[in-house]
């Protein structure tokens, strides 16, 4: 396989993936920065160019109820199920260039490639375009990917935008069918395995200077708003022991979740909000609000930090006489990648001569989605910058976009072995 | 004197003093809020109010250029230096009414009783109204004691408030001559002593059960702004031991502010802002800015805990990763109650049978700008509500002003023994 590997893959691949990201930029929002949400003008645009590239690469496409844009690389064995891939090609405001569009993009690359050569497999290809996997326009995530799964929530029709416009009217706007919704999922076993390429929105891949690296789960997550309320007074007159200072308690219950969540590898908690209302500095703080986001690839691993982080928060609470609500806002369980894929995909790693490393997302994607109805697995691409994401300086370099080329190449030319000896165990 | 001064007391002094406090509370700018701020139509009702009753209690009455009202009762001796006493009748917003009020209307009342019986001291009182301390309007504070002090500064006059209307044009219509301000300082040796009675402000006395307190030192104070910088980063991707968040840097620093102020007795320190700029859940936070207000009665206590702060601010800066910008805001070293008016407070008290203690005050008063030109003391009166103040909540009882009458009028019918007995030492 690896002698019609090396004629497959063009040796400037890379080159054209980033040529191609740097087209689809242009569809933007906001002059000068990256934003395409969801069936505004410029996500319609960067829609019909995707169909285009896709026509090119020798697939049919067609768009569904949601505005998913979905190619189809024909196979030579009839009714055999799709080996699905993709990711999203809307962005968050003032984003990066990479989020999403690289899983679409280099699929058709390589879909390209084989066309040119003639080569078929014995399973379709399917690539995806999601339409919206951000939930920045309409404050609801996934539309695209949960259309295909079958789990899309009826009642986010009627979110609106910050222009008071409905999904409902949006999409109708756009010629998509929101009747026709339900009729986007998938049919039941169609799809033999969903792979996603995605660069890792982290610096875990540049620190352990990886280009690449197997995703073992998507996170699980848990999310909470807490507020503290103590007593304000004068930052004068108040001595140290008769104060109930909320923030305090908060700076507190902060450093316990950093230490516990620390102890863990693949668990992380953050408190990204921090408010003291009409904070003033002479004011002992009477009450702080702050936002508990708690993740892991792990659910018990989660579910064991969240029920220590309440228990030191009673603690604290009673200690400084502080009134505290915890109240969860958000919480979804983590999505394991198939064993058999991630074999698949290390594999097709070590064929390459590509170290790797595996490790969690814990940012969601599109594949948590899916793993409601078919076996998912995830590549990482590194990212530059420290890993930065959702930001405009989101970036990654050429040379890694080939390199998760070859791999993606390797790994589809022996998906159907990887399948038989699955199925064989 | 004990027999002079049990006919001299009206068993309702106390009762008068709330009435008053009462009638006073109605000259406010906000209906159903205790707001009166510098040369509002309120804040010169108020004034016109207060002259009123001075002049009833046998007083002859001034206003000078910065609008405060000077109540004199003359003495037996001419050319005696004055004993003073006084405090301000602005409020903050949505104040309280007894905070510089009851400083104003205690000693009217005490002296109308002396001016009842016809008596008179060897030396003059003045009452002194203080036109403006809390800095609401011009955003400068004492205006009124620093012009007494001949510390008012002349740049001041070009503070403008809320409605773009400068202090110099305010005083002029409110036919004040901000040219004369300097002619309002004090002559040099007018002033034997200057005795501020004020509410605590604070739960010390509450706590202790006490309805009265002698003040040690008015506290000195700095303040700081601390601007932390790490790294902004996705709060699923980037693994614990790889953050660099500037939230957690401020939780550390708060807690260590926390613990060192609280080592001292008289040592306070606040953290009274928190902002994490942008803070969204999902996001580690990469910016985090705090205020610092340390406060101590004694100046080197206060600096060996900034200068402690300082040297564990560095070390977490270091530890984290995380760069620290502390920038002093303010500072003024603390004023010093003279001890001999301290002792002639205790003296008063014990012969009233007034248990009492000794606390420093966290918060400014006009005594301290007043501390540049004369000996100061001060007699705390306990406040209710866990010692709530700038709040309209604030609340002191009639019992405790009554009690705080018979303390004021003991001392002040034995100042003159009490100067004896300290130039004789």
């Amino acid at each position: 396989m690896n002698s019609i590997f090396n004629q497959s893959i063009p040796p400037d691949i890379g080159h054209e993936i980033i040529e191609r990201l740097h087209v689809l930029a242009q569809y933007t929002e906001q002059e000068g920065m990256m934003t395409r949400t969801y069936l505004t003008p410029a996500h319609r645009g960067a829609a019909g160019q995707i169909a285009a590239w896709m026509r090119d690469a020798g697939m049919t496409v067609r768009r569904d109820a949601v505005g998913n844009v979905i190619g189809r690389y024909e196979g030579t064995v009839a009714g055999a199920p799709a080996l699905v891939t993709g990711s999203h090609f809307d962005t968050v405001r003032n984003g990066g260039i990479y989020d999403g569009l690289l899983g679409i993009l280099l699929p058709i690359s390589c879909i390209a490639g084989w066309h040119k050569q003639g080569m078929q497999f014995p399973f379709p290809i399917e690539v995806i375009a999601f339409s919206e996997e951000e939930g920045v326009r309409f404050k609801a995530p996934m539309l695209g990917s949960r259309a295909i799964a079958g789990t899309f929530e009826q009642r986010v029709l009627n979110h609106t935008d910050d222009q008071g416009i409905s999904m409902r009217d949006a999409m109708q706007a756009a010629d998509l069918q929101p009747s026709q919704i339900a009729a986007a999922a998938a049919p039941r076993d169609s799809i033999a395995a969903f792979i996603e390429v995605h660069i890792e929105q982290g610096p875990v891949l540049l620190n352990k200077e990886l280009a690449l690296g197997v995703v073992t789960a998507i996170s699980g997550a848990t999310r909470f708003m807490l507020e503290l309320e103590g007593i304000a007074g004068h930052a004068g007159t108040v001595p140290m022991d008769m104060r109930r200072d909320a923030a305090m308690a908060a700076a507190e219950f902060a450093l316990f979740v950093e230490q516990r969540c620390g102890n863990m590898p693949h668990l992380v908690g953050t408190i990204g909000q921090w408010t003291v209302p009409n904070g003033a500095t002479n004011v002992i703080p009477g009450r702080a609000i702050l936002s508990l986001d708690v993740r892991a690839g792990d659910d018990a691993q989660r579910l064991a930090a969240i029920a220590d982080i309440t228990a030191e928060l009673e603690r604290i609470s009673i200690r400084r006489n502080v009134r505290s609500t915890l109240t969860k806002t958000y919480e979804t369980s983590s999505a394991i990648c198939a064993d058999w894929l991630q074999q698949g995909w290390l594999a097709a790693l070590q064929r390459q001569g590509c170290d790797s490393c595996s490790l969690p997302s814990g940012a969601g994607h599109d594949a948590m989605a899916i793993a409601a109805i078919a076996p998912i697995a995830m590549l990482f691409v590194r990212c530059g910058n420290g890993g930065i994401s959702h930001h405009p300086t989101e970036t990654m370099t050429m040379e890694d976009a080939t390199l998760a080329s070859k791999v993606f190449m390797d790994f589809v030319e022996h998906f159907d072995q990887l399948s038989a000896s699955k199925l064989a165990s």
